[in-house]
């Protein structure tokens, strides 16, 4: 047990689970690699039940508690999974002795930091009670996307002009760790994701679409792109059936992510959905010109 | 008539007039100045009737029927004000000879620009039929803001930190020429200002604050500035009591706007509101550390 924090056998995965099918998927990769994680879910967050797992229930503030699940479970591995929407109030973090000294700056973070310093906070916080943090990349590498097309619909002229456009605006956004998708139609940047998320903006893409003040003519594209900066340990973003579903409601063309860096969740149903309703859906390398596409 | 541009006493001013209140506050400053403008209500965009002015109508992309106004009431000089939310269709444009040459460049603007290049392109239309386009801040400088708060609520510093990083993203944004405001709460920007407008911006926030997703103990702020590249001719940010009622919805604790370069309307009733809400108003300056607030 030289060093037991390395050492698979020597310990435990668990799986830190908020909402979406994200945690699920990384439980079922885990342990097809011979890994039998534990489900830790986060109170009023992770919506599922990962029945056929060992599953526990914490809330995100309580440091303390997950400091002993942790100890319980022989935990030396943590991954972070899923979307969490509420950040907990700092009067609810129950710190342990080993979280004191980051306190401060966790409290600072947690108000007025964006999502990759938060995040940041708390994978320093989880190694600071002794285990490590994977990306969710390292557990399941099939996730990640990968460079060019994934259906049998490839982006026209016209929409690598939007991905250029949106993916442009959305490093912007990244930089300034705001969020990370942006959607452009007609080489014009119409929305840009903040706190509420993509299904959210591209719900008000479809709305302005509906009321005539985006053109019907042109379809446009959704970019999903890591912020420069950000921990590959922390919120890849993802896309999935319902990112599919969203942007066909909002009348676009495709949707582009960053391939290496971003997670791609139930590809087959997706691709069939996208193939199913015309829309693209492609992986482009951010280190390449025009992304790799062409 | 060495130069009938030039002067007012030559011609007559018209004031093109999309939605929202700016168009008869401008109608007002103008005739109290001895200018009695043609309104042109812009189809489908202009909510307000002009009682009391001369007042026509005109579809946004009839350049033709515009030229013909112009020409009829012996109009000068044009002032571009209120919003436009619908984008014409470049198939619904009606050039005339005169905006023969500008037509392939407009039609490339109207399909991928954004606003800002839009509008310039706009302004070019208008000034190739012989006409001098004017600000709304020179038909009535009395709208624009100035440096400081406008009631009697002062940000606090926690504020003042929040509309340095609201600034901060404006900026970005509006560099990329997407849009003019952002909302940062307790130091975080939580939303950006797409197509959809600043109204909306705020509705999104105020959702997200029902939700649970933005802190209930920060309240945040409102930044709303000019795009840096923007011709002040164009489509200046703007504020009104519908600004102040959304922003208390919200729950923000105050709205700052750029100072010179943005216009304040219906000022007493917007300042009354925010007095009795509790909520600040102030104009800041760009070019001075802290927006000249300190």
């Amino acid at each position: 047990m030289a060093d037991q924090r390395q050492s698979p056998a020597a310990g435990r995965l668990a799986i830190i689970a908020g909402d979406g099918f994200l945690p699920i998927y990384l439980a079922q990769a885990a342990r097809d690699a011979g890994d039998e994680p534990l489900m830790i879910r986060l109170r009023n967050e992770a919506a599922q039940a990962f029945e056929g797992f060992e599953t526990v229930t914490a809330s995100i503030a309580d440091i303390a508690g997950f400091a002993s699940i942790f100890r319980q479970h022989g935990i030396n591995r943590v991954v972070l999974s899923g979307a969490v929407k509420r950040r907990p109030d700092w009067r609810d973090i129950r710190p342990n002795w080993k979280a004191l000294r980051q306190l401060p700056s966790l409290v600072g973070t947690l108000i007025s930091g964006g999502d990759d310093a938060l995040l940041q906070a708390a994978i320093g916080i989880i190694e600071a009670q002794g285990c490590t943090v994977v990306g969710a990349h390292e557990i399941a590498p099939a996730l990640l996307a990968r460079v060019g097309a994934l259906g049998i619909h490839q982006p026209s002229d016209d929409d690598q002009r939007d991905v250029t456009k949106a993916a442009e605006a959305a490093t912007k956004l990244g930089e300034l760790d705001i969020g990370q998708g942006a959607v452009s139609i007609g080489g014009r940047v119409v929305a840009l994701e903040g706190v509420e998320g993509t299904d959210q903006m591209l719900h008000r893409v479809a709305v302005l679409r509906a009321e005539g003040r985006i053109s019907a003519r042109r379809k446009g594209v959704l970019v999903k792109l890591c912020k420069p900066q950000q921990d590959m340990r922390a919120d890849l973003p993802s896309i999935g059936p319902s990112t599919v579903e969203n942007a066909v409601r909002a009348g676009l063309a495709g949707i582009a992510v960053e391939a290496g860096r971003s997670l791609v969740l139930e590809e087959d149903k997706m691709v069939a959905a996208a193939n199913e309703a015309g829309i693209f859906i492609c992986g482009i390398d951010m280190g390449l010109p025009d992304g790799g596409l062409s």
